[in-house]
């Protein structure tokens, strides 16, 4: 892509509506547009961030047996009033009339509109366990939209929910999610804390969530500084202690976290309410044991932004960033005299041949703008190809991310960078 | 994929509540679930095609310069008082209100959205040529909801919008875009009419629709028998006659048909309504000229369901098939005395690694359960290993398509499948 051709542009001043660093840099950027407080537009660049944020979920969804599906954000109020939930998601819950004067909502969740879905295809025991997940948009009216990306209205979020025929079934399932979990945050490069939380309106039991540090984060949590096990300051008073014995001598440390990911068992709340039902090794009919799975992909985008940054801009993971090079052609006062535009664009299509997406710099501007914008972006790897760097046979290399500059032969370019791609993260590029 | 693992299997029976042969044979299949009037879920055989329809178009989108985006569908009522649209749209819009009294509405479309994320993004003439598309969700309060996923309450839309710097430019990039969609409907195997049609609220001038026969349709067309040019009923009287000589001597035949797809002039009808403006290369500040593409990608997964079945089921396009390949090894009453199940694994793992996607069946049904299943699923080809093809050394092959059974020596599997997904369609699978 070239840089001449993109239909938005870096901006020089933060904006005034945005307070964290992470939003005013991805409103600079030219990531996101605010649309109205918590509403927001993915630009072409965000949007590609996005999209890999999409994909790394689908990978890790389906190889635990997730099936996909896309269900509607229109939803009648009949369907709420069956779990009670029409009242107790109350405010959060936007509500509408259609022309035939039926009061509808856009669903803040899916756990009563996919119940109500199953009662038509779940017959006999021998159809579970179902993994079924979603990446769709939510609606939440929520009173205080803030921190660009993490707290917004209309949010596109993964949502997973299993039915097991047992809660031993939804017990062993529950931690191949957790571990599903703990691989999508460690492939993002962001130290997600499996946090020990309440049931909320959900369950009893408590559920887990994960817990990145973040000054844009509105959730406080205690974590131990020796076993990192960590615990919402909502159950601090839970007596089911968990952890090491170091935990128990108080060096546990609040920290303010913003939350990326939760998971629920719900136990047999929905299947009682919607009458799904299984029958047992015994032969007895018994409601169908359930858990609930989310992830805001927006969120993870919104906390990076705020966690992986410098004073130069974004520094986006490897397996996230919008492209994974950006080239730099520097001719001479306008004079291309050392074929410098001849071999960046060879290298340019060498490169777009073995997978990469680059973005190269045609403009005519100053190389210092133009390291700007690759800075400011986040783009993992600069390339910058000039007279000078060609006099060696060369092409200057650049890691965002440490800054570290690699003078790198012409021919062994392709090989440099599939290295750094894979090595920098454990999902290989594509 | 396992046949015994799919979440959603197929029904006997048609269902009471979808009137159109295509929307009864999606539900039968398992393709996508009612949930209420105008609302579906697409369940994830349905997603898997309606994933390949969104594939198809992105690279078509993506070949004529559009760079993708992704709008909200939570619009302020400001917005659309800019455009005089509130009134004009009336009841097709979804209102509500937040809880801070603001009152919203769901957007059935993106014009006004854009045009005014656009007046901060425009500046002077060298940023046009800009065409902008998203694959984003619709609302729009039809009163009269039908014919399965013809005509929805939520759908999702591909809408490209095109910035140029002069009616000129528009006129060139509309033909090209017009183009695009031919490209994408032959892709699909329908036969698209383009249709001249009127600008409705948006323009003066015709726009084009793409309209398919079909009894599930709602528009009335008058297409010309010999040189298919095609107007809409509600531009009969146009006095802008097109087509060939004898359209003019009435060789002109009414369908009933559905709108797939519409491209339209909308000149500066937005531009000047939000301030969209361009120097041009006079020196003068003008409006810039717009145009708006649509797709229904929903609507098309709908129309292909009624233009391409028989009494067995559905009969996908290759390019759009939820799997490629649907598996059945034969083992006789239930012993397998010639390596049935081994050699079919074998062929399952080749083609998979070969790239296609497959369907196993590996449930203990009668032979003419599972074809039943394969018809109605409508994959485009079904292999069939058993004793008795296992003695020629060779793989029961059909084509869903025509009917016409091949046998295929095992080791010309791949091959054969290879030549037959191209030679099927202009697109390579995967």
């Amino acid at each position: 892509m070239y840089v001449s051709k993109l239909a938005f542009r870096t901006k020089k001043e933060n904006p005034s509506d945005e307070f964290s660093p992470g939003a005013q840099l991805l409103v600079r950027a030219g990531f996101v547009e605010k649309n109205f407080s918590g509403v927001y537009t993915y630009l072409p660049l965000g949007l590609r961030v996005l999209k890999n944020v999409a994909a790394l979920i689908r990978k890790e969804m389906d190889a635990i047996g997730g099936q996909e599906l896309l269900m509607p954000a229109l939803t009648p109020k009949a369907i709420w009033d069956i779990s009670g939930r029409w009242e107790v998601l109350g405010d959060i819950l936007y509500k509408l009339k259609d022309g035939q004067d039926k009061t509808l909502s856009l669903a803040p969740t899916h756990e009563d509109v996919l119940s109500a879905i199953m009662v038509h295809h779940l017959s006999g025991n021998d159809r579970l366990p179902i993994y079924l997940y979603q990446i769709q948009n939510k609606f939440r009216d929520e009173p205080r939209a803030k921190s660009g990306l993490i707290r917004t209205r209309e949010f596109l979020m993964k949502d997973l929910y299993s039915f097991n025929a047992s809660v031993d079934d939804l017990n062993k399932f529950y931690e191949i999610v957790k571990e599903a979990y703990v691989r999508i945050f460690k492939a993002c490069e962001v130290k997600a804390y499996v946090t020990q939380a309440s049931g909320g309106t959900f369950s009893k039991e408590n559920s887990h969530e994960f817990m990145v540090e973040s000054s844009a984060g509105e959730d406080r949590v205690l974590v131990c500084s020796e076993c990192s096990f960590a615990k919402n300051m909502e159950v601090v008073n839970d007596e089911k202690q968990q952890g090491c014995d170091e935990c128990k001598k108080s060096t546990m440390q609040e920290i303010k976290a913003v939350e990326v990911g939760n998971i629920f068992k719900l136990g047999t709340k929905f299947s009682e309410a919607f009458g799904l039902y299984t029958t047992n090794e015994e032969g007895d009919k018994v409601p169908v044991v359930m858990g609930s799975y989310g992830i805001g992909l927006g969120r993870i985008m919104g906390t990076i932004a705020e966690v992986s940054s410098d004073d130069h801009g974004l520094i986006w993971p490897t397996v996230l960033a919008p492209y994974h090079i950006y080239l730099v052609p520097l001719e001479k006062s306008g004079v291309d005299l050392g074929n410098v535009t001849e071999i960046a664009q060879r290298i340019y299509k060498d490169l777009q041949e073995s997978g990469f997406d680059i973005l190269y710099d045609d403009r005519e501007k100053s190389a210092g703008e133009k390291f700007g914008d690759a800075d400011i972006l986040g783009i993992p790897l600069r390339l910058v190809v000039s007279e000078k760097t060609l006099k060696e046979n060369s092409v200057e290399i650049k890691e965002r991310k440490t800054g570290k500059i690699t003078l790198v032969p012409v021919g062994l370019v392709t090989e440099f960078v599939g290295h750094f791609m894979v090595s920098g993260s454990q999902y290989v590029v594509n």
